[in-house]
């Protein structure tokens, strides 16, 4: 199989020669698939796995199995994505100050080549690169470098074209709990020559699928009990008869679990995308999405959200921010990364509930969202929720406290919070009315037994309303599962 | 029984006609004493009771039961603590914006009276009379007056002079579990009548004996399991003859329980001190102690810690910031805030493990403290140690985000963290060496057993050396338990 063509390109990378059909780039083992249908996804989330999809053009994706920790010996966990022509990219990273080495190299690899003619991403699982000094950066950029020498080598003089990403433990401890050396520096690196002999024939196995995209969906997944996939059709004002297509898979962050959680994302769409308006459409996205969602709220070392656009759909490029097209396409976007982080808030470790935090009528923006973060991430709300119980009494305490400043800190001015106009209601998911809980700082007579009735379904909304404004945020939680005392627990 | 003096005094409250003795002021009940001693104590939490105490001339206590829940059949609930004589005294407050009727009430209280001429403190636990509008006013402010009562009436003109607090669910939730009436808001606020009419025996009921302040201690409790009670003495330079002596009891703060955790605190010294000085001594001992622990991390409409000097133990009083006596009197004062804000932490719902999280180096003290209350309330190190897990990533990973901004605003500079210079230590309590972690951002090779060793106890230091600076800050914090799976849990 000629996995070079024999053209050469100019500026650009050249085109993948495989041709995007399923049967050609099969999976090299029936197991790669397995990991999704065999039953270990819990009953109660399989109603989130897709058993179709609506793919991209020319994107072909696969997740093989590397075996990067020792213990796995059958799930995929090398993600690659591919697409047919360069691609518009951007992502968006962890503020986090330790920075994994995939989080340096790809950051650097974007802003290199522009956002521009970017052409795959490379993905590993089971092992974080993280805190790894120089030596994890090498193996960030040979996964890439890898990556990239599956295709044509660019001729433009920017170096590889590969995101790189990497979730799993941070550091060493992964590998130490197996294998016990002397020296254990040499063994807090990545797995790499293993990743790297990978690589090829993660290539090979590149296709189209339905079963392509779930069984790259699960090779990202670490503590996630489903793989998380969506796709989805749209179309563009000034190209109303070309069915554009978007998918995306992420993964998470589970509460509670011994392993690092990091969240990870990554979106292709045939959409024909100006590379310079890339960065600030995912950006806009991100932060009423992946940014608006809390399970533990612990930021980590690797989390990262990358959107590639190969335009081959065709159409008219989007090149202004001010076009119908873009605001469609960012209207787009933002609600498919909202679909994708809400799957993570799913899958919560040992979360029963999902919960949609609203504040409103605020009179700025980003108080609404300080507020709206701050009860989403309340470990007395989130047990509460857990407990069924209808405490408003928790939602007000940490409306309260969510703009207070550190100990010996003059206090803050909150103008957001007025309490004689706070309201707080549960939303049903059932489209019947709300339960007014308090009303302008007044509790209401409240009745017990509707209020049991919303909170046994697995979706509630908690609306709080400032009464001071007309601006908005939302962010979506779950809630912690606790235990009473230790008889119960049995630990 | 005299309750009031018929002498009449000027601008100060006239002496409270009762002798110090236990004889004459016994309990009317036996049963306030037994909670700590029948039993219901965690076995592991007993070492934390004292069983004798030296406490301050001129303070007498007493704990009686109300039944301000109506199923505490026998608890003490109401606390009462008088003074001999006026006394200086101050209070800091939560900064939570929803604040509870007792803390408006108190607070308007001490600065009326300019932190002068104190008399009592009177609390009650079982309903937190938050968010009760005008009528919880009411009822915190009949509260005070029902104590002051009890003294002489002043003739200041300034009102009363008791700090009123109050401890338990928010709204009017507690009471509608038990009781079904068709208007809910009535039932709202306080069993305020209840509580009134109990005031007087309470009265009747001050001692001075290690009972009355064990059983006083066990009033203030909510969802804690063990009542947090300490004493000491101590000298000041100017009057080395004088042994100084200051008491004082706290309650918390359980996460998980579906209660509301309210944390209180109340000092009692009989050294002499200036009213202008005690709110800068309370606070600067507070931000070290109290508000240097988490359980949960949320902060509660009801928060108060209170400092009450009587100076009934003679001596010069002290006037200036600048004397040796102001100097040890502060680290005397933070010292022992310390110790009870450590019980608090000892009593963490679930809790297994004593965590003090120690950031050094830093280039300044709030970075300092903000890392580490950072790291104090991360869900992720948080239960890593309650599996006994040295998951320095958790920690590193909570370091790095500690001063992130919110979603869509500019990143921090975060001048304090610099990966390359950042390290950490376990550091055992029982003195044996520290075992690092992470030098200089680089991993160290870790010695699992010794590790496994360190994490047995129950006491642990987490030590994060900056490399930046010469500024320091510590936390104290408790393991979060979790249940690995709903089979285990059983729930």
């Amino acid at each position: 199989m000629a996995l070079k063509s024999t053209s050469t390109s100019g500026l650009t990378l050249t085109r993948l020669m495989i041709r995007p059909t399923t049967s050609k780039y099969s999976m090299s083992g029936a197991r790669h698939y397995s990991a999704p249908l065999d039953g270990t996804i819990p009953p109660a989330k399989q109603k989130y796995v897709p058993t179709s999809g609506t793919y991209p053009k020319g994107f072909l994706v696969s997740g093989t199995h590397v075996g990067v920790k020792p213990t796995n010996k059958s799930t995929p966990d090398l993600a690659f994505l591919a697409s047919e022509t360069p691609c518009a990219a951007a992502a968006v990273f962890t503020k986090n100050k330790f920075q994994a080495a995939p989080v340096t190299v790809s950051r650097e690899m974007l802003k290199r080549r522009n956002n521009s003619d970017v052409r795959a991403v490379i993905i590993n699982s089971g092992c974080a690169n993280a805190v790894t000094g120089k030596g994890g950066l090498e193996d960030a950029e040979n996964m890439g470098a890898e990556a990239d020498r599956c295709f044509d080598p660019p001729t433009d003089g920017k170096g590889g074209s590969t995101i790189v990403m990497s979730t799993g433990v941070i550091g060493q401890r992964l590998v130490l709990e197996h294998v016990h050396v002397p020296n254990s520096l040499t063994l807090a690196r990545l797995p790499i020559q293993k990743i790297l002999r990978k690589i090829p024939s993660a290539f090979e196995a590149l296709g189209t699928s339905h079963d392509h995209w779930l069984s790259t969906a699960r090779a990202i997944c670490t503590t996630d009990t489903f793989p998380k996939l969506v796709s989805r059709t749209f179309s563009l004002p000034s190209s109303p008869t070309i069915e554009y297509r978007m998918a995306g898979m992420t993964k998470g962050a589970g509460m509670i679990h011994p392993n690092m959680a990091t969240l990870l994302g990554m979106i292709a769409t045939d959409a024909p995308i100006a590379p310079n308006l890339l960065p600030s459409l995912l950006t806009n996205a991100v932060n009423k999405s992946f940014n608006s969602i809390s399970i533990d709220g612990d930021t980590s070392t690797n989390d990262t959200v990358a959107v590639l656009a190969n335009g081959a759909a065709g159409g008219k490029e989007i090149t202004s921010e001010s076009s119908d097209d873009y605001s469609i396409f960012q209207k787009t976007l933002t609600e498919f990364a909202t679909d994708l982080a809400k799957l993570v808030v799913r899958d919560g470790e040992g979360a029963t509930k999902f919960v949609t935090i609203r504040v409103t009528e605020s009179p700025s923006e980003v108080g609404a969202r300080k507020i709206a973060s701050t009860i989403a991430r309340s470990p007395l709300v989130k047990t509460a929720l857990y407990g069924k119980d209808a405490n408003w009494g928790r939602i007000l305490c940490a409306t309260g406290y969510s703009q207070i400043s550190e100990p010996g800190m003059p206090i803050n001015e909150v103008p957001e919070i007025v309490p004689e106009k706070t309201s707080v209601s549960f939303i049903p998911t059932d489209g019947s009315p709300e339960l007014k809980l308090l009303v302008n700082g007044e509790p209401e007579s409240v009745d017990e037994v509707r209020a049991a009735e919303i909170l046994e379904h697995e979706d509630l909304e908690i609306l709080v309303r400032l009464g001071g404004g007309k601006e908005e945020a939302v962010y979506w939680t779950c809630d912690y599962r606790y235990v009473f005392n230790s008889s119960e627990a049995q630990l």
